[in-house]
């Protein structure tokens, strides 16, 4: 199909509580796809053990965040406890011209920015935990998170969790392997919907005159 | 997932014209989902060698089908050459409500007229030949058809062929494996839509009251 047709690339957005399983489907998707790259998000929080500046996320200060948001050079951005966390335009526009797609793990306020931007382009998935107590045990594993923020993440979780309705598709990731299945099978059916093809019309016009 | 959330079975419709390759990728679909049925059509064609009663068809003749059709009981119907065929009602809409999801092999004629009946729980899949000469190719090898019928075929394959803009996905059949693994990824995905899943608030309120 790709020697036949070309396609724009799509937003692939993963929303979930914290804890539901999210980051573990998101590096699954990203190690077995080669067509799929994560947008790395700016942010204003410090950085944690392990993590890369430019791979994990860009780390700029808040003079910095507010001069790209103010040039509209953030497709989203959205405060979490008190940093600043957005997604630069300009790579995620670059991947979807060249047929690349992206991935985005975001909460419900920047999948709404996202939706506002480019609906067109945006394919969202939910992920539920199948349970409170699944959810409380992954939460209670970050050893490094103090007790307070595992509080209000729990807090946070709950909130998050209300906006289901707003996503095009919801999983219940009761089982690793099945939830990646589902993922994968989302992406590559939502690579094969006709208003994702370019260049449709012109195909079927040369199979009908005997090309 | 089961488990936990009930979902409406859906309608997997796969169109496309004479010798793309649907009927075999239908037949590969039923083998490996057991959660998927054929929809079975009335016809007041003759049966062919080979064809088993209520399997392939349910083989009617035309006063037969005329009371169907004006009892209500055909979801569709479509004159084909000079022979009518038609989709019971009865046995879908009760696969339906189960959660158990149904295979269309039917043409375009039909597509409309299940789209007019129950747009939301119908998923169409057009699929088209990699070329011309793959398409004659396959058409050729039906070695029971004389050749007028295989003329008027290719005529009413350019005709059907004009339909593709009317459908969800659209698969360009080159590789059959690769066309069978996507038809499965839509059915996988179109599963999982926020809008199919039946008692999803239930269970988030669950949630979120630490259920």
């Amino acid at each position: 199909m790709d020697a036949v047709l070309r396609r724009r690339g799509l937003m692939l957005v993963l929303s979930s509580p914290s804890g539901a399983g999210k980051t573990t489907i998101a590096r699954r998707m990203l190690k077995d796809d080669a067509n799929l790259s994560m947008s790395v998000s700016a942010t204003t929080r410090s950085k944690r053990p392990g993590e890369v500046s430019g791979v994990d996320y860009h780390f700029v200060d808040k003079t910095d965040f507010n001069l790209m948001l103010n040039r509209g050079e953030l497709l989203e951005h959205a405060r979490v406890f008190s940093n600043y966390y957005g997604t630069p335009r300009g790579p995620v526009e670059k991947a979807l011209s060249s047929g690349r797609d992206m991935l985005f793990d975001i909460d419900w306020q920047g999948t709404q920015q996202l939706r506002e931007a480019a609906r067109e382009d945006l394919v969202s998935v939910f992920i539920l935990p199948p349970s409170t107590r699944a959810l409380e045990e992954r939460l209670a594993k970050r050893a490094q998170d103090p007790p307070e923020v595992v509080a209000e993440r729990m807090s946070k979780a709950a909130d998050e969790m209300s906006h289901w309705p707003e996503y095009d598709y919801v999983i219940v990731n009761a089982d690793l392997e099945a939830s990646v299945h589902q993922v994968k099978a989302i992406l590559t059916a939502e690579r094969a919907r006709r208003d994702r093809l370019v260049g449709l019309g012109e195909f079927v016009r040369g199979l009908r005159a005997g090309h």
